[in-house]
């Protein structure tokens, strides 16, 4: 694709500062640019690569005042975060797969699928499965028995969703995530042996929900587990059975939501973060990376931090704390030799 | 599947409080329940909602005496729990797939297959696999060369069980896990580089283990990695090569286990531990999630918590104090000031 | 396989000690030997097990000098580590497949295939790949559009490339790992709503890398994310987008490295760290298992444990003074109570 600096002035909204008929090959990062990129400039911090990158053209704050000399043309757009999301778009090829059922693709007779649909070959359709229009099922997907997709789905190759799974429209999981697996629920008997407690229930996702790879989501013991519209889960999570997670909630890879833990709405979760069964998050709770959240969190909006977690400036202060501690117990032996020091001479 | 009272109570070797004949249309949690649903109350912190809830039936104890009046017809049973279990048997329905070899099934002449065994289309039997009778592998997964697997498994659309891997009877793994990968075995050379030691050993899995998603088993160096009866193993767990893990201990996700460690049996492991390599977990221990075990465990039976985990009331006092320790940085100052007073004085 | 002591001695360059004309059939764990067993003694620690053991042969240093009668053969080797790893490779066996193109493979017509490739059943090898010569290609693998890779190159089951990505010769990428996902990018909306942010890079993957299980590695937002030659990742582990990790560096089980963080080469990575996103991480760097990374580490060659990590010693200092934090805050209340009647007295 090639498209020169007004072109793309124009298709964001923004104005050229510079040559308007540079032409453009891609994107690139401004510590990266090359002769024909266009990069941008939307942290300060990264001011200084402005004046020595090799990218064509750099995307600017419409009020940006360079302090040095700019080889690059600029392009002045009112949101440059919004206008970078705009460009990639453009740019984007991506894997695309044709509109239309591959003939080594296996699909049940009885599955209801929707207009425009692509399922690609060595994918598993089973009985009485819908998918909506225009969803795109890559290659060795497998969707089981009464599976509901809706529109606009992106399943990527090795995705598994097992049967009686709801997914909501616009949803995209990548590969070789798993939805509806068995949640872990087993009885003990008076031996120490466990005997499986059937899961019975299923995983319901809403609307515009992003899954990353490998992720696991659970099926309910009964019910359901739910991952409401706007969730964005990375990869390798792991969420167990009857666990709800609430609107446009994001959680980073690798945490883990022991069972029916209730997570509120707008959360914000970091990498490696653990969160125990049955409690709940209140909307709008921040948690630092490897965080073990043990007990509920009741106000909303707060930060946590630590294992158990605490309010995250209690956990900075206390981890101060932490590394003094050799200091402080030499100081506290210095103390209890002056005092007994002290009482001698009284 | 439709069901009365009557029938559940005589089914579950209970007894009718209220209509018999009411129709049931499968089991719900008690707080969502709705007409036609059955659920149970076994936790009493859950009773408030047996007064509200709209569910036809509600399992309880036999001995239970309801505080307020109840719509639901109640269902006395002994053993509350157990027959939760039955129940939610008695309605699971679950993927199924016919017992016979799909012909879109790569398997290989030499394997042997026993009696009603499904095998899924897109799956891969190599050479000289057993699979033992009624055995169900789902679409999708591979089987590598000199697998013996037992009768009654359930293998999951996406599992890999690579070459020479044993599995008991009636284990179930699910989907996308992969037992047998290499060991993660390298020697570094003197220029820093890391040359390959071959893992040829196997993993040995007993009877009656289940094992969730995305779960990764490595094959012994040399010998086996050793899963025994009873072992149940949530998802992305790592298992690493010639680790041991006894008799009916439980695993919660995403813990990892580290080479050559020994873990003993009927042990409860919480989600996100770590197990360091080449040290022993002495049976019946339970380890609180999150933990970091770096030593051996030597005494049975104790909680360990912590990263390096220590024993576990030990380490909430400790915790206890680390969430104090800017007030005891603070006193300790105070000390110091008023000792310093103190001797000025003197 | 079987091969006479005599044999093993000549092919390891080493001498025998005893009788040269036993069998042996495979190699054991010392503890584990059994009759026709070879195995190996290395590390003092386990000299006990030369006298008691069952094998009939064992490695030793050429130096080595036994305190107590062996009945096994010993093989006088100059490099017992390095013994071990030929002898390995000498008895190892592993999964084969013919080097042909499966005819149950999908292979677009435009890939160029290179010379004695294996493409397993059930594989998808899609338009415009490039796959080196002697590379195995595992059934039921994904390879996305414009994919490179190498020569010599190892695919195991459920492997799945996405589109553009580019790995290099010699590498090995074990079951359902993902390489080529896209990054977790979101931008928020004045409402809370993400939208996603186009991830048009991919994952350039240099030479002689090992790629554990079910691991995932991201596409760049822009440009690559990049593992550089001879890495070693073990299973589960999380790779963001944009992440770089130097050369030779190893990175055991369920690490995650979260966007843009620069990794050196020559670290050594325990399991279960967590390193934050655009920090920068010194060649030679070690970090012990669960710590997590959250500033940049400047100083080549230390080693990091805690979360978040700080100096190696400095934590276990720290962490001997959390264990004792119980006595800490007793021993200061009884300080206060001293120094209070000393007040009052004086």
């Amino acid at each position: 694709m090639q498209i020169t600096t007004g072109e793309i002035a124009s298709f964001l909204g923004g104005e050229v500062d510079g040559d308007p008929n540079v032409v453009l090959t891609g994107p690139s990062k401004i510590e990266e640019g090359k002769p024909g990129a266009i990069t941008f400039l939307a942290n300060p911090k990264y001011e200084e690569y402005l004046y020595s990158t090799k990218a064509s053209a750099v995307l600017v704050d419409k009020t940006f005042k360079p302090q040095n000399r700019v080889r690059a043309t600029l392009i002045r757009v009112p949101d440059v975060y919004g206008a970078i999301s705009q460009l990639l778009n453009a740019f984007s090829g991506g894997e695309e797969i044709d509109r239309k059922v591959d003939h080594l693709a296996i699909v049940d007779s009885s599955a209801k699928i929707g207009k425009e649909v692509a399922i690609g070959g060595l994918s598993v359709v089973s009985g009485e499965v819908e998918i909506g229009d225009r969803s795109v099922i890559h290659p060795q997907v497998f969707i089981g028995k009464n599976v509901k997709i809706g529109k606009n789905a992106r399943l990527y190759p090795g995705v598994r969703i097992l049967h009686n799974c709801i997914i909501g429209d616009n949803c995209t999981i990548h590969s070789n995530t798993v939805i509806g697996a068995d949640g872990f629920g087993f009885q003990p008997d008076e031996t120490g042996k466990y005997e499986k407690v059937p899961q019975i229930g299923n995983v319901v996702i809403g609307n515009n929900v992003e899954i990353g790879s490998n992720t696991v989501i659970d099926r309910a013991t009964m019910g359901s587990t739910v991952i409401q519209n706007g969730v964005k889960l990375d990869n390798l999570i792991q969420i167990a059975h009857n666990v709800i997670i609430g609107e446009n909630t994001v959680m980073a890879a690798q945490c883990g939501v022991a069972g029916s833990a209730k997570i509120g709405k707008n959360c914000m979760i970091g990498g490696q973060v653990g969160i125990s069964g049955h409690i709940k998050v209140a909307d709008g709770t921040k948690i630092a990376g490897q965080s073990g959240v043990m007990g509920s969190i009741k106000e909303e909006g707060t930060s946590q931090f630590g294992s158990p977690a605490i309010p995250y400036s209690d956990f900075l202060k206390s981890y101060i704390g932490f590394k003094k501690l050799p200091e402080i117990m030499k100081k506290m032996a210095e103390l209890e030799k002056q005092l007994k020091e002290l009482k001698a001479k009284s």
